[in-house]
């Protein structure tokens, strides 16, 4: 280590110590042990452009180890992102830019939100997947548009979790040589050594799922870690993990405990580290001139790599101009002209049809209008209908292949997705059963927070899936999606819906879950809307009574719409003017004017929900004098007619709730 | 393979086939592949007693491919069972025993709940870590109450499967040498070939945990089965996986293929199987005398071993009566009397104190008194504060610990709790923060579904968590929770709820979720409140003005319950007279009566719930004149009580919001 590279390594590890120390909260212990590697990293291989965080062609890097937030903080004000010193001053503070975890959208050069372990290593998965595959569809002879690497510093913890495990298994069976993983092995994790829980042999575990795993045996050894960096990129079909043997509070009187994990070092102890690594006690926060002119060097070699690029890009336009229109096009995230115009419409015609159907054929329908759409399901593409017809696999030999097998492994799909959606340049998807979206929670909230645009596609919504029972059966996922802010819910009443509900997942911005039934469902003609209207409104009058103002409201989604026709009909002959609502998304609905909601459902008509799931919350629209039918338990395997008949989802059963309401002194919710 | 072997082995696939066949729905290429290794197994390795299926030391064998359920349900009635054939002709029909997937306490002889893929493996290792600290603390010298195997059944999907991984990592770091898993090897998914999704090296990752890996190539061969099941018995300090490889739809001609996997053979192909593994086309159902005889042999068999057992029990009550008796009672799950006795009482004078250092309290005081209570959390324990004191670490060598350090793995230790109380004579807890909750869902549902006694033991349980940011601030997963059908959530408002919500997690028989606080929280003398009332109660009456009737109604829980006391207080000074409702509890809160609970609600009072998480579903309780203070978006990393304040948890926001539900015009949820 030259004395300007030891310089540079101590730089980065005070910054991160003293602003855990202003803040009196967050990790001194990995950014003291893994300081060097990530220097290393950033100085001499990672290709970015620190005044451009949203150049396409960076490499990307992604902190797993989210913890070590004041690291990464450090490094992007000192190479020169838009983070000033001040910032880092506000480190864990109301409104500062350098939150206790890495929050992509948030602080420039953060490509991801991190912090809830395994998440990181999935979606740098993803981000290599997304890389490979734009590589494979984009790029022509000469002008490589894509063509980056994707770093990664992971920890103990990522690779304990089983997200990471099912990410490392499918990136070492896609061969994706792009992906480079630093892991700071140190030994120390929250509880204590990593003997006490994580004693197997990682290298190992990495090497049988196809991995090249290579070792550097001392974490303060740069010119070991540059070695194994290189030769990482140079093994092109495979992934790389790079075990580097750190010391977690490197340098600090708790250096190999676990008191350097989570804890400020406090004032006595930072004085003594500093003193041990011949560091300067005071100033904090201290940038020697030498190291900050040193590593801003980042910015002119980022500003001379984006120039070349752009003016490959301006070489490409002229020799190809309709592949580089398009490439840009999608590289953008904006669609072709009226790509919403190629989703099908249903009539009654055409028979009943399940929705997961429906969502096929809208999928098939947009298939070679929208080139950035990808994805797959969990091993369940023939049951969740997620396939784009004639386009190949993805696979080790296919980058260009768009339908993905992500094997049975909810939770690595979607943060994958995550992953792909946060490189730009796609429109990720993927499936499984409604109940299986439990495995997946931890990454779709990372959705959510983040915004990243992706379309869940989570079929098999109900006891109407029937023989497979109460395991496969959702009953709580529908609220509990919900409840996640920032993500839009859609459960289409018939084909018609779904394809206003693709549409909406395609226009709007951040995750949309689509929650689909295995059953048929009738064709609704009155559900063929204009696109700003019906399913477009989170909630619309579906149908009103042909002889005057309804006199009570039935509300739906999904498959209980066409039960609340059926009762609307029954009711009609007994002489009960009723209204039907289809409300296929809260979230959306929840958006329009008030005036429009009420408009929808009148304040003072009687109102009943029906929807096989959870009734939690539905109090807010059927509100004081009304009821929910809906399933406050689990349900049981059976045919999905028996299962919805013996749990009232039954004309019979909605009358009676009507009689209920309508006597005025029976009022609540329904079991 | 005898002649009687072929035959019984055919019985077993033929059945599992024509309740598919009949129930025209569910899979019959697992049982086709992996009846050979299940019979090696039942008839030959297996010691259990069909006639009890409630014997504690039977050899537990979990099924956890559960989607082969038809093959569990054959060798159930086979065997003895109380599983008669007239269930079998109702495979997968309302009311039946013989649900899609097995499901424990509806069936005799199904150990857990399985079909979620990864679970069954981890409950698996969960019962083997339950056998090991039962031998290794309850047997004497010469009198081995608990001295058994586990054995599971588990597929590719499985292995897939994060939660797997997890768990495959923690029991080879535990060398539970009693679990012995055969991997059906199939090379068959649902979605096609397991080399579209899943090419690593699964011996290879085994070994790399630390398992014995041995491997049967022709999954038809008895002897080398039984050869296999010996070599892994013979194995003491290393779990063994054994790779079988099997052909899924084994005899039929859709072997090989993924339409084997899911979907029935229908008549010709079930013919065509018949005819080609040499067994009559008709009748269906058939159990051939020959093979009747052998299989139900295990009825003999089981008695024999229980009465040698029972006998055991005997001499070692005589020889050792007090050891006897408390293993008795602990494996019976009863409790010492007046083990509740032991929780603590805190005061006002104690001082502030979070509810997860009260719970922390709670857990030393039952330690002694409890000693089936055993737990630990996912790498968090000096922040979840779950450490038993005074007692041993669980680990390879030290069987008889009962703290257990599951490293970051959420999932598979909610699984593995569930898997430990499945075993019984275990009272099992497991703490993370809140937040991650998320990554257990898929065990918690199952917790849930199973009725397991196990706590969870989740803190940091709001945006007062501070600074870790919003990553790490639940804002959802109160709702989330509560939405779970069967699970109990309780967040005590201070240390003296926890003590009473440790009381009821341990008496209740379900799963319990405790919520707790990061940051100190006042000492409510008046939350001190005997053992059937208060908390007990689910709701209550915490304080009323002293100044009459109330006029108005704050519902809180946990930390907001202070708030609700504070804005009580001024609101007395300005001459209104409030009441405040601690609800720890909705689902406790739901089983007292109607007039108990509109006797702490009384429905003519405007009502404000205050909690920091999502308001979906408060509107219950607040009703239509009433709103709810919460959080509809996600937090943000600052200290926690300035997020507190910045996101509206003051009392002057809680009084802005009476006033408003006061003027009775402007009413509905609060964002």
């Amino acid at each position: 280590m030259t004395d300007l590279d030891e310089t540079c390594v101590n730089t980065l590890r005070f910054l991160a110590v003293d602003m855990v120390e202003q803040a009196k909260s967050g990790h001194p212990g990995l950014p003291l042990g893994a300081a060097p590697m990530a220097y290393v990293l950033w100085d001499r291989h990672l290709r970015h452009n620190p005044a451009d965080p949203t150049w396409p062609n960076r490499d990307r890097f992604v902190l797993s180890a989210g913890h070590g937030s004041a690291l990464l903080y450090a490094l992007l004000h000192t190479t020169g992102y838009d983070l000033p010193m001040d910032e880092l001053h506000r480190f864990r503070q109301w409104g500062s830019r350098t939150p206790g975890h890495p929050e992509h959208g948030h602080t420039p050069g953060v490509e991801a939100t991190t912090g809830p372990l395994g998440q990181g290593f999935a979606m740098g998965v993803g981000l290599a997947i997304a890389e490979r595959h734009l590589r494979s569809t984009l790029n022509r002879e000469g002008f490589a548009l894509v063509d980056h690497y994707t770093y990664g510093l992971v920890s103990d913890g990522d690779l304990m979790e089983g997200i990471a495990s099912e990410a490392a298994s499918l990136a070492g069976m896609l061969g994706l040589g792009r992906l480079i993983y630093l892991y700071d092995d140190n030994h120390i994790s929250l509880e204590g050594p990593t003997e006490w829980a994580f004693t197997e042999d990682v290298g190992a575990r990495f090497a049988a799922y196809g991995w090249q795993v290579l070792r550097v045996t001392d974490g303060n050894d740069l010119a070991a870690i540059d070695a194994a960096i290189r030769a990482a990129r140079a093994e092109t079909a495979r992934p790389s993990l790079i075990c580097v043997r750190t010391h977690i509070g490197f340098g600090s009187p708790v250096q190999d405990t676990r008191e350097a994990h989570g804890e400020p070092l406090g004032p006595g102890n930072t004085r003594l580290t500093k003193e041990k690594l011949g560091w300067p006690v005071e100033p904090a926060f201290l940038v020697p001139e030498d190291a900050a002119a040193h590593l801003r060097l980042a910015l002119g070699r980022g500003a001379a790599e984006q120039a070349e690029w752009d003016s490959m890009r301006v070489r490409f336009s002229a020799s190809d101009p309709s592949a580089a229109a398009a490439a840009t096009i999608q590289l953008s995230g904006e669609y072709p002209a009226n790509w919403a115009a190629a989703l099908p419409t249903f009539h009654a015609a055409d028979g009943a049809m399940a929705t997961r159907d429906a969502s096929q054929k809208a999928l098939a329908a947009l298939t070679p209008i929208l080139p950035g759409l990808v994805g797959g399901a969990a091993d369940l593409s023939p049951s969740t209908k997620t396939v784009l017809p004639k386009v190949p696999d993805y696979s080790a030999s296919v980058g260009a292949g768009r339908n993905f097998h992500f094997g049975v492994r909810e939770h690595a799909m979607v943060s994958m997705l995550n992953g792909m959606a946060l490189h730009g340049g796609l429109l990720p998807y993927g499936g499984t059963f409604l109940v299986f979206s439990d495995y997946a929670r931890g990454a779709i909230r990372l959705a959510a927070l983040q915004q990243t645009h992706v379309v869940f596609v989570f079929t098999h919504d109900s006891i109407g899936m029937g023989e497979d029972g109460p395991t496969h059966q959702p009953v709580e996922q529908l609220v509990s999606l919900r409840a996640i802010p920032g993500l839009t819910v859609l459960r289409p009443a018939d084909a018609n819906e779904t394809s206003a509900a693709w549409a909406l997942a395609v226009r709007r911005r951040g995750p949309t879950a689509l929650i689909l039934t295995r059953q048929k469902l009738p064709i609704l003609e009155a559900a063929i809307r204009p696109a700003e209207e019906g399913a477009a409104r989170g909630g619309y009058v579906l149908a009103d009574p042909s002889n005057g103002t309804p006199e009570v409201v039935l509300i739906a989604t999904g498959s209980e719409v066409a039960l609340a026709l059926d009762a609307q009909a029954r009711l009609a002959a007994q002489g009960l003017r009723t209204r039907v609502v289809s409300l296929p998304s809260w979230e959306i609905f929840e958006e329009q004017t008030s005036e429009y909601r009420a408009s929808v459902l009148p304040p003072g008509l009687p109102k009943i929900s029906i929807e096989a799931g959870r009734t939690i919350g539905w109090e807010r629209y059927v509100g004081p004098t009304g009821a929910s039918i809906g399933l406050d338990k689990f349900g049981a395997s059976a045919p999905g007619p028996v299962v919805q008949r013996e749990m009232g989802f039954t004309v019979d059963h909605v009358l009676e709730v009507v009689q209920r309401v309508r006597a005025p002194r029976n009022v609540g919710p329904t079991p």
